[in-house]
């Protein structure tokens, strides 16, 4: 039996207990259990599910300290951004269960009969919404509550109404272990049978779930590699099933000469902020800037990015990869260091990196320009002027969210002709905000084509996000009057 | 170059002038042609895509008796019934237009913005929706109209403001020649570009369609196995795209004892029309009768049945898959020839049939019985009880429609709990009526789990279609007053 070592980010060391990876059984068993309390689980009542997501948030709050210290020990992301990232894990929840009280979203939609021949004529339909069945959750190690087991594609799943199996994070496999734990207790406390959430742990047990007969659909935050190979075995099953899938974005951001001209400093100061945010382990991070070349701007991005502070990554792979592809990046032809990594590797520590490129070279090699790094760093675009902003937009692959920087008084049409450009490569367009600090709301959208979402459709923060876990079901002449029976089909818990 | 030709279904004589397949080069010069006048149809207002919607329709009514000529010729279903379906076809056209005027369904959903620190502050958010890009039509042949070329996929994707390239189905190729001829004239007289719609022919040129870089999403009705290799196709590419694949249903229906006790005759005529509708070539046929062992139910079925005219099914292609799947079901131990197929190979002909096996065989070999036979034919599962039509749900695969016969007075509880089972498995449920006779409407959905639908989540008939083309982006931070040109962001044509 292998097993999973948790292990300190700032030292390398192991720490806690080894965990044992679950087998192939293991997993049949906990989705047979998830499956068998989710058919009750899917019968509950929107009021009675808006409970239990609460009741999981209450419990979450009142241990929010304990854990934020267990995930800094796991992922070195400091106790004050841990606890602040529990109280968007449970405001998160809450919003779901606001949504399910208000019953908007998942509304009974009818047409009532027509008398006659069809097509005019037409029989009554009402068409409700179902949930999928039993959810398979990968959660990411960078927001590991947030995004984590009990992260927003578990939240919405438990809202409707479908059993979760999470495979459990090997960047933080204790923290894992503890919040499913503590989601159970409170589901348990509520009533609710918790087997209707559970986690597996281990590379194969994460494949073992994806190809199980009885998941119907898989959420999925994390690397472009193994979202596609999840996403292949997803697509390849007999019965092929939903793969919701963030694998990664380059967010570009474009700078206008007027905001340039009369902000470059305030620019440059926001962008290093944003760069560096959480060492730049954001989905959501900055990694191409398309800016006329201005050196007020550059200078004080560099300044500002010299003096952050150097920090461990989530972890010696997190870190290894993101030197990887910075190595890669740096190699092309054209690129420019302009602000070197600062790397300590006895501390484990690396501080941010800035490099730029001209944007004739930038179209030249885009190919191997497109790589995401993962970490505190990104690559300057320099440009003539604005007018290679639309070449460079062509050759962006999906993207997360795209940024502009503008200047109402001079700037409309650029922007209006960014944003209907912007549009048809990214899910967010985000005008004179930076790209970092995600809102969740009712109309939030977190996706875009591929590869930011395998799903360009859906979200996986906001309220919607809880519509990818549902189908629609219409039943047809089932008249009220002679049929009380069914049509509120839920019952309270 | 390889050359389609169509062929008499009465007669199998060559028909009409051979027509040129596409080659790779002709697919990739129509794919760019649509990719770029699409820039300027996903820039059309709501209201001029209505308009243009509107144009075709009223174009199609123009030619609908040539075109229920053309259309009989290739597919003996006959004028009145193929008049009909153009009705259909343009009451389908003109109900997206008119969902495209309320606006609702495209309609921006906004939050206001909040200060304060998030997660409760938040920035203004305005989600709207883009076109997805240029679509993929695979029509079926069984409805030429409704479900072809110009069908509920395309129609839904040029409301949704995408291109679209068709593959011609090869059961019907003059008719899809015309039939995009006739819209693309429509498209001109209103002012728009032709080349957002257009056509593609053989084989080959459907993979290359679904592969081809600027193709952002595929709709799809017909066979298992052509919608699964061409999924495959679209899962396996660089970037992966939607696909909306209908791929057959075996469509169930459970007939109570009390409604058997008081309508057998009634329910067994029904019964047979529905089967013997369009002779079984309706993607919802009900395949799969469950009931109470009854002998008045079943010989007034089997005579109904014994009375339908023999007729040329759609092609000798779909005549020979019909035969070998009858075939097949037909040598399954424990199934019983209750009518023989009337055969007539001269004449290529054939009159419906029935099947007859008992609820316990049909438990043990049901992987066998679940073939689609796509014809006059369906399998009755002769039950000791009601009691039976638990476990014969467990097994059933994913289904389009599942159809419930029973009596308001004494069958509440037994309804409600078919519901619950056959949501889980159908995309409607149809109450004392028949599954054929698919209304068109706001409401509807035609979908289901997997094989009903590649896509779970989306219909293909039905105004919510149009939703599968479409996807959210937000805007972030725009505000109305500053940035006034851009929330408006299209234009009329």
């Amino acid at each position: 039996m292998n097993h999973i070592q948790s292990r300190n980010p700032r030292t390398g060391s192991a720490q806690f207990e080894p965990l044992e990876e679950s087998s192939a059984l293991d997993v049949d068993r906990v989705v047979k259990l998830a499956h068998a309390a989710g058919a009750a689980w899917s019968r509950v009542s929107a009021a009675g599910r808006a409970e239990a997501l609460e009741a999981i948030a209450d419990h979450l709050e009142r241990h929010a300290s304990e854990l934020a210290d267990i995930a800094d020990a796991e992922t070195a992301l400091g106790a004050t951004r841990l606890v602040g990232e529990v109280g968007r894990t449970m405001f998160q929840l809450r919003l779901f269960a606001s949504e399910l009280r208000t019953g908007v979203m998942l509304a009974v939609e009818s047409d009532h009969p027509v008398e006659g021949p069809p097509p005019a004529g037409r029989p009554r339909l009402d068409r409700k919404w179902v949930s999928l069945g039993t959810v398979a959750v990968f959660g990411a190690s960078n927001f590991p509550f947030a995004f984590g087991e009990l992260g927003g594609d578990t939240a919405s799943a438990l809202a409707a109404g479908c059993a979760v199996v999470v495979k459990e994070h090997p960047g933080h496999p204790v923290l894992a272990a503890r919040v499913i734990t503590l989601a159970r207790e409170a589901l348990e406390e509520s009533g609710h049978n918790p087997d209707i959430l559970n986690g597996v742990r281990g590379l194969e047990a994460g494949k073992s779930l994806v190809v199980h007969d009885l998941i119907a659909a898989v959420g999925f935050t994390g690397s472009q590699g193994a979202g596609r190979f999840l996403y292949d075995l997803a697509c390849s099953r007999t019965s092929p099933i939903p793969f919701y899938g963030e694998l990664g974005s380059m967010n570009p951001v474009f700078i206008s000469q007027a905001a340039l001209d009369t902000r470059a400093i305030a620019l440059a100061t926001e962008a290093a902020g944003s760069i560096s945010l959480g060492l730049g382990q954001f989905c959501t991070k900055p990694a191409l800037i398309f800016v006329p070349a201005h050196d007020a701007f550059l200078d004080t991005l560099s300044t500002a990015l010299a003096a952050v502070e150097p920090g461990p990554l989530l972890s010696e792979h997190s870190q290894q990869r993101f030197l990887d592809s910075v190595e890669a990046v740096k190699s092309v032809s054209g690129v420019t260091e302009h602000v070197a990594l600062r790397r300590d590797d006895t501390l484990r520590m690396v501080g941010p990196g800035l490099l730029t490129v001209s944007a004739s070279d930038f179209l030249d090699r885009s190919e191997s320009l497109l790589e995401e790094c993962f970490g505190p760093i990104a690559l300057i675009v320099l440009c003539e002027s604005e007018e290679a902003f639309e070449a460079a937009i062509e050759v962006l692959p999906g993207c997360l969210v795209a940024t502009i920087q503008a200047n109402p008084e001079s700037d409309q049409s650029l922007v209006a002709d960014l944003i209907d450009r912007l549009e048809r490569k990214a899910g967010r367009i985000v005008l004179n905000q930076w790209p970092t600090g995600l809102a969740v709301s009712h109309a939030q959208h977190h996706g875009g084509p591929y590869p930011a979402s395998t799903s360009p459709l859906h979200t996986s923060v906001g309220s919607h996000a809880m519509m990818r876990f549902v189908r629609p079901v219409v039943l047809q002449n089932l008249t009220p009057g002679e049929w009380p029976l069914v049509v509120s089909g839920t019952t309270e818990p």
